[in-house]
């Protein structure tokens, strides 16, 4: 069951990056605090089970993977601390708790995100976390840095905010989802692969278009939850894309034709992983997930 | 003479500079321009020179440092932008130059500045910009990570917010510099030796003892301009330090005292330079010439 290598992963990422917040120095503590309040946060660590569940889905040991699984969560903790600013989504409420601006205040906010992007890059080379040779790493640092920069999340971030109001096709929406959530979750599954010094370049292939595929479901899921749920079950305001005249799927497509997407996307997700033995049945049991669950 | 040396420098960083901001896909132009405007606006690339003067005493070729040369300059330009918003400092001028999030807007300024961070590291792996080997590169990411991260720079600017109001003795302010700021140069001639590709310890030791030297002198340097030049020859405002109560070198010695203690740190890092050869002038150039500036 997907709930069980699930909480295996949270367990396993959460360890490792409890190690990562201690003030290495006087006046850092409320820093330090608000970095580990916007990543120790009961969060799904989706990503995290990616990168976990590639290494394994190639023979590697998910050990291997702990600087890269750490990594991805934290690349996506700075994106929401970031998002929920004022000036961007002005959210007070993550996961059913203040966001990291309400808790502290925005200047820490905007230097917690700051810090967390860096202490990213440091956790793919942590020796601490996972012993890889130089070449393995390189090629992660490359892989983190492009999906996270403005060729991938931080722009899709950018064409999100400047689509407010404005009426998307759904071509022009998918562009701005596979930069905004899609980079940094194809990155996991690259990074995941290349942490189990085992992967071939048609193995990779069919990952990233496994990981195109759920990213996507994920997304189209999320919109529909915005309209289905409700704020307890959420933990944010339901309703709240909505409100904003945020461009969503079943805006565009009707609710019925974004459920069917969904499963579609979900099949191509699991089409993707058929050269795959049952070390890819967490992705495949991923994949299944993403378009049932209610929060 | 150190202003041709300047110029060189900042012809070559910016030249590939140049290369970083071209958007890859429709709707990231805005953000592309927005960090473009916050990199290319006649900045006096200090921690380039740094990098490519570091290379040079050390027999490397500066081409060589085109990619950390670049990766400073980019987190500098990053925390520049994070630095100036509302939440923070408030700046209106930068340099004489509307700050980014009033040229654009405050969300735009924000990923700016995130994505400029992520751009950084990817310019330390751009094979476009040097060519070095693997172990070396990951010594760069590992460096910069460090130095840009909550144990450096972003450290340093969370010290400061914290310490406005706050009577800080010379030691604390101290180490709110080391971070700052001091991170950053610091890392500056590391990543240069680094470059160089020809470096032993005790030569890197030097270097850093030089750089924790001239940067502590260009932070002394800068609140005695602070309060003795003018917003015109400042390219921002006179004072502002002082208006903001913040802890500075005059105000803690005295100016007389401040004075005294620029040119002795000036004269600690020509001391460290002592086991260098002449390849080394640029570096001692730059050290008199932080203490003689007038903006």
């Amino acid at each position: 069951m997907i709930k069980t290598y699930q909480a295996a992963c949270q367990e396993r990422v959460n360890a490792a990056l409890d190690t990562l917040f201690v003030p290495p120095g006087a006046g850092l503590a409320r820093l330090y605090e608000a970095m580990r309040y916007s990543v120790m946060n009961g969060g799904k660590r989706v990503r995290p089970l990616l990168v976990y569940a590639a290494c394994e889905a190639l023979g590697g040991k998910p050990e291997q993977a702990n600087g890269a699984a750490c990594a991805v969560e934290l690349i996506h903790a700075y994106s929401l601390v970031h998002d929920d600013l004022p000036a961007m989504d002005d959210d007070d409420l993550r996961r059913g708790q203040p966001t990291t601006h309400k808790a502290f205040d925005e200047a820490c906010a905007i230097l917690a995100g700051d810090g967390l992007q860096s202490l990213a890059f440091s956790a793919l080379l942590d020796p601490r976390l996972s012993d890889l040779n130089a070449e393995v790493r390189l090629s992660m640092v490359s892989t983190l840095a492009h999906a996270a920069g403005p060729a991938g999340m931080v722009g899709g971030q950018a064409i999100d905010l400047g689509s407010v109001g404005i009426k998307l096709d759904q071509k022009a929406l998918e562009t701005m989802h596979r930069h905004k959530t899609g980079a940094l979750i194809e990155a996991s599954v690259t990074l995941g692969a290349l942490a189990s010094v085992n992967v071939q370049k048609d193995e990779l292939k069919s990952l990233q278009t496994y990981a195109q595929a759920i990213g996507l479901a994920f997304q189209v899921q999320d919109d529909i939850l915005d309209v289905e749920s409700d704020t307890a079950t959420l933990g944010k305001r339901q309703g709240a894309d909505i409100a904003r005249d945020k461009p969503t799927y079943p805006a565009l497509l009707g609710l019925e034709a974004a459920k069917a997407y969904a499963l579609e996307l979900r099949d191509q997700a699991l089409h993707a992983l058929r050269p795959f033995d049952a070390a890819a049945e967490p992705l495949r049991e991923l994949a299944r997930y993403i378009v049932e669950r209610r929060s």
